[in-house]
């Protein structure tokens, strides 16, 4: 990544004490008036980052979204680590703005660049990538179908697969489509590991397929694990809610670069407010 | 549940301060020499239970496994209450042995009594339950299979679909199976939603059924959403792994009731160690 990329200088924190950060949440990651909370979490991993530096990548994150993040207002980040070992590093941390914990985050983090070994390696057992028409062939995303404003756009390029842009009589709670940075810098560089955690939050609700206008449903917790480092700055994904009861939903997803290679499955427990 | 139930006896806290309880990790529940993951699970919720009376139930818990539990041997848990809202509770909780942490905890607990409401209620969106023969057709979880002592037999009675209890050529990474409490008071009564958290990381890993003896597959992070309390006193479970990169490997699984409503579902990243 560039020093001057939008994604870069939307999560700049500046270290204020041992373990405790200061940044501020811009507007441009919004759904609605609300920050996307993929967004707010990569803001908190850039800090656990900064203490983990053998250990760059999320392979764990779980993040339990207590309130909606203020946009356009500072936030501190707190950080205490849990465990540094070997090949992990484990923290939880907590957003807080306006004296409240917006985010709490348990995370392990290790080193993805560390060449695959051992039994695994040789199983090919991996998820498929979804086949997918040229991202310059999927519609973008858009907020009004949706039901809701999406600044968000201005920050990520969204490609709906046409099969999932509509909502269709048996539909299925399914969407699949392609996401990178809309970031002059970044549009032909891969994104990190970071940003991987936040694409799995920015697609989407895999129910608008089924339910149509669903205006923002909002997370409950994300807990996302990253598998790889993107190779490729589109990545593409697919998400799918097959169990939906009382009001909450579980919303499992995958996110795989061009070569088709697995980057990162997350999995959520979400609200439909309606 | 009725008090002398193996279960609550093997979980039993006593509580020593403010957010500070003390216990026991019996043998009882070891997956070889080391406590099952699940058990020590239960007890660290058991804990959270007692701050949020009016929000029992664990509806998403993640769970990372730190360093083996220590069995026959004292513990602490030690919970903070991170939010107390109207629907949810949540806290951050550990178990520490031996003045090492073990097990690092972040958790939601609701109220799964309440009826379901909402545009959820009507959609019939639910994964379906894998049809298996009736449990006593189903031979018990062998450690002689997996290559590994079982203790945790004289807790749980886990019986592996027999369509999966064999490696053959070709295999699938899947395992489904029954399972109970193993508990004279607890036969015939359906487990708490506490319990069926410990049900999830109960069986043979779904890797045995493609890579063979595989002996222990210690578990780095767990994550659980309970979605209704168990109804009946057997559960069935599916569990598939689908995604084995280096020696990592996510494992995702669900628990559905007699009835054929679902329980849970879980995922977790887990370490090969050969």
């Amino acid at each position: 990544m560039t020093e001057h990329s939008n994604f870069l200088q939307d999560t700049a924190l500046v270290s204020v004490g041992a373990g405790l950060w200061q940044g501020h949440i811009v507007p441009n990651w919004n759904i609605g008036d609300n920050p996307n909370g993929g967004y707010l979490a990569a803001v908190v991993l850039g800090a656990i980052a900064e203490l983990s530096p053998e250990h760059p990548d999320p392979l764990s994150v779980t993040t339990h979204f207590l309130r909606p993040g203020v946009a356009d207002a500072a936030c501190e980040v707190q950080v205490e680590l849990v465990r540094r070992g070997r090949t992990l590093t484990t923290a939880r941390a907590r957003l807080v703005q306006e004296g409240k914990t917006r985010l709490e985050v348990l995370s392990a983090f290790g080193d993805l660049a560390q060449p695959s070994s051992g039994v695994g390696a040789q199983t090919g057992v991996t998820l498929r990538a979804p086949e997918l028409p040229p991202p310059m062939s999927c519609p973008e995303r858009s907020g009004e179908a949706q039901g809701v404003d999406l600044p968000i756009l201005d920050r990520v390029d969204i490609r709906v697969n046409p099969a999932d842009a509509v909502v269709s009589a048996g539909g299925r709670a399914e969407i699949s489509g392609w996401i990178r940075l809309r970031d002059p810098a970044q549009e032909s560089t891969p994104a990190s590991s970071i940003a991987a955690v936040t694409f799995t939050d920015a697609f989407p609700p895999a129910l608008f397929g089924l339910l149509g206008v669903i205006g923002w449903v909002p997370t409950i917790e994300l807990t996302v694990h990253v598998r790889r480092r993107p190779a490729t700055p589109w990545l593409r994904g697919r998400f799918v809610t097959d169990d939906l009861h009382g009001s909450r939903m579980i919303e499992s997803g995958a996110l795989w670069d061009e070569n088709g290679d697995l980057v990162a499955q997350s999995r959520q427990l979400g609200l439909l407010l309606s």
